[in-house]
């Protein structure tokens, strides 16, 4: 019954269709026990996309100033990835949401082997929620900036000089992007867990 | 009882906790009458504030190219916006926004006034909340292209050339950010609402 987590911790309202969980009969538990489960599945699903995609992401913008050490006897000097801003904050962004996202696989792989929260189920909702809209924005916003730049680039004729260095930042962005469907799919599942847990008192989904 | 909606629209899911609406106490209908309006209230003034600042990066936007017509003796022909793709998007999506919100903020007040919601209730909640979710994303994508841009501008010798155009078009995109902060959280309180709806059967909030 402590594993329901209603009576660890405190409800920012009153539940006024929450029954004494001690009266809470079998079937019902074992219901909502089992849709939990399922939801903690499709969470993990995208979390799991979210890391892959924002990762190579990483990976991709990291690699794309290795590979032009042939062209060192031109006379305009390769481009590196780092010399743009624009290109940084892809690389920061993507960067900071595969860790979230690895660290977010940890807790809820946690949560289906133990049905325990790694936080107080408080904290926890919120924490996930709220890092998850931050992320979602913040990916949407790089990968914006990037594309600009990316256009940009086109314009002033880099990328005629150095086509694989534009096709490989494309891709990053592309990357980028998937990775940022990921996260918005996962701050709606969150947001539907909050707002259980606001309502109900609980984050078990019925 | 048709006012409280959940005789006129279909529900997603069976309804575990809703009663009767022709058992509802007299006392639970008004108190989440009065909450429900002072959520609308809520909702209203961020919508008025959507409208009020995405309105004006766009009017903003709009005007930058008609107050250099005394720079057309200079070499370099005066820049306008509409010769930027970012700032034609800053520009559409602001204007876009602007529409939808205005289109909203009668819809609230007539759900003031009325107790009425302009489609039925199922409808609605996702209706307000997909456009919500959507335009959020849209606000924070066009205001992070249009400011990669004007960096790019300040690093091209442009904003030397013509400063004014360059203060205003950063003027445009803080008013779009402003814009963004008010959609995004409409889109976090018309999201409350739909959850209420999903989980209750009807956008009372408690």
């Amino acid at each position: 019954m402590v594993r329901n987590g209603s009576v660890e911790s405190p409800s920012p309202r009153p539940r006024i269709h929450q029954t004494h969980p001690h009266d809470t009969p079998l079937f019902q538990s074992t219901v909502s026990q089992s849709n939990l489960r399922r939801f903690n599945y499709w969470i993990l699903l995208f979390r799991l996309s979210a890391f892959c995609f924002s990762l190579s992401a990483a990976v991709f913008m990291l690699t794309t100033n290795v590979a032009h050490h042939d062209h060192d006897d031109d006379s305009i000097s390769p481009p590196r990835w780092y010399h743009f801003g624009a290109f940084r904050f892809v690389f920061a962004a993507n960067s900071i949401v595969a860790i979230y996202s690895l660290f977010e696989i940890g807790a809820s792989v946690w949560e289906i082997y133990s049905n325990c929260t790694v936080f107080p189920e408080f904290s926890q909702v919120w924490f996930d929620f709220g890092h998850d809209q931050v992320f979602a924005y913040l990916l949407l916003s790089a990968g914006s900036t990037g594309t600009e730049l990316a256009r940009q680039l086109r314009g002033v004729d880099t990328c005629t000089v150095n086509n694989a260095f534009c096709i490989q930042s494309d891709i990053a962005l592309a990357l980028g992007f998937v990775g940022f469907l990921s996260v918005l799919i996962s701050s709606l599942l969150s947001g539907y867990r909050v707002v259980c847990f606001m309502i109900k008192g609980s984050r078990f989904v019925h």
